[in-house]
């Protein structure tokens, strides 16, 4: 049972955006807190383009895991849809490195275009394995009332889907959506005072990167998810191996393959065949992101770190509807910046 | 002595910086890690507008305090001066409200102009304090090898510069400057690791308040410093009397009589009378923005509130050389976004 909160009871206030179109670039962090009617309080942007969600959730957990605070709100937020194309190619630029990717031309689908690339030459023919995600995800985003796309889609129509950026496909590509999530972080020992069935977060890991990729070692792993997920399982009190479900970033469907490699799920080269084995449906072994994902629950930046921890949330108290992983008591949220500058990782657990 | 850093102990970078002019809108707390030798580590850019510096301290002082970390590393940092008049003035305006202010022409000249007409309204006339504040934070300024401005201007200059915002002229209005600051924050018990002279951070507060100046109670005071203030001296082993040195937020000379009626340091109505009587000149009883100030060190958004927790840093380990104040060893920083929407607030002690 939930016994609803008094307002007053909020500490501090983090708010993940961009800041996507510039609607209020500065100090917005200030309506956050006047919005969720606590001005006065304590309140800051956290950004880091597409993981700001999960960096604002890694700072709340700190200040009240530190006992620094007893309960706090993470706000993420974007609206992507208010301005003309033009201008959202510049805002869809803005987190890839400015001066050797958005200023030649390099796009977010380029650079993982390169990464498609590169992965079918080290690990072989990758297309059908993509199409499986885009197929599931929207499989997936179908069963979610809040997701930006509800509709199925068939294999062929993932294969054929008109190029964006070879090898990548519309269907591999998230679209740009309008969106919000608000999780509130209490203290462990504080959490039953508003209800009974709280959500643990358990582990909490970080990583970064070269901005650029030129400058990364590898193009086909994304060191600062692997170093996120380590840091994230090195606390918490269960391994990987017993998650039940994953809520990955999978900004084109590229990148779920890279998460699964990368939170070292699947082996490096095998995430493809893992998907088509259909280990990561609902209803298979190890459900990957049961809400649709970026892909097709939409791709709102601020908003999408902390949308993946409310689905968790919802899936680990049994309240997921129709897209319910079955007795789900541990998981995870991966969260990445741009093509991997930054990550974050969570581990969660029902009890 | 300091005993010189090996990169590799930094665990963590923040980052603050509103990123004007657009140059690297996201991601960019990746290039700061990066930059650091320490391309890796978590990472994160907090943005409060001219508050993000502070802010910024904040966090660190927590991860560090909490024990979650060892050494973490501050940057603040804005490009102010590389884009043409036109795009600037854009920028210089995002960090205000903007459905109620930037798009209806209110700039902060404008809005510190309704604030110092406000006050005369109350208080009666405040021309001769406010070309005091300029005055003597242009001489501080003088004795600052770093400082934007670096020379004196008298009291005839900053009574007639010309109209900016009435009753705000020239000389109320700090600069548009570059400039960037940083600092490492660590653990109490570390500390000695690296240096036999730290800086001790003994008390952080931060508060919020309305973005628009419009659903504010009042003109003439900032609630989010008082906030901030009275938070930061809740937990600080001794009071604001026992400061040596402040360093306030004097975006315009209005600003730092609010500042100094807002930390509880003059009583309400009364800050031009301390600040004419000499009292917060380097020599007086309690030196106020002895580094200049916003209005005469600069204000590179960013970067501000870094500087001026490193401007202490100097003061308390008796390093400031022209401008040391002699014997100091309790300091105050205060930082605020914007119009007053965000501040924080650092009380520090030299052992």
């Amino acid at each position: 049972m939930d016994r609803g909160l008094d307002r007053e009871a909020i500490e501090e206030v983090y708010l993940a955006t961009l800041g996507f179109s510039g609607w209020q670039l500065g100090n917005s962090s200030a309506i956050a807190a006047e919005e969720a009617g606590r001005p006065g309080v304590s309140t800051v942007r956290v950004e880091n383009a597409c993981a700001s969600g999960g960096f604002a959730l890694r700072l709340a957990v700190d200040a009240v895991s530190s006992g620094r605070r007893n309960l706090v709100l993470v706000v993420g937020l974007e609206k992507m849809t208010d301005v003309s194309n033009a201008r959202r190619r510049y805002w869809l630029g803005v987190s890839g490195d400015t001066e050797w990717e958005r200023l030649a031309g390099l796009t977010f689908a380029g650079v993982y275009g390169l990464m498609a690339a590169r992965y079918e030459s080290e690990y072989g023919p990758v297309r059908e394995a993509l199409s499986a995600v885009a197929v599931k995800n929207h499989a997936h985003g179908a069963l979610n009332p809040n997701a930006h796309f509800q509709k199925l889609i068939t294999r062929e129509q993932a294969n054929s889907g008109p190029m964006v950026a070879a090898p990548l496909g519309l269907y591999d590509c998230c679209p740009v959506s309008d969106g919000a999530a608000a999780l509130l972080v209490a203290r462990t020992d504080r959490a039953r005072q508003w209800t009974d069935t709280p959500v643990y977060v358990v582990g909490s890991g970080a990583g970064s990167d070269h901005l650029a990729v030129q400058e990364r070692e590898n193009l086909t792993r994304l060191d600062a998810s692997r170093q996120a997920a380590d840091e994230a399982f090195r606390n918490a009190p269960f391994d990987r191996k017993r998650l039940d479900l994953l809520e990955v970033h999978d900004c084109f469907t590229i990148a779920e393959l890279l998460a699964l490699e990368d939170l070292r799920i699947a082996p490096r080269g095998s995430a493809g065949r893992l998907t088509l084995s259909g280990a990561t449906r609902l209803g298979g072994r190890l459900p990957v992101n049961p809400d649709g994902g970026l892909k097709a629950k939409g791709h709102p930046i601020g908003a999408t770190g902390v949308s993946q921890a409310y689905e968790v949330f919802l899936q680990l108290r049994g309240q997921a509807g129709a897209r319910q992983v079955r007795g789900a008591q541990r998981a995870l949220t991966h969260n990445v910046g741009g093509s991997g500058a930054t990550a974050a990782v969570h581990v969660f657990s029902a009890g």
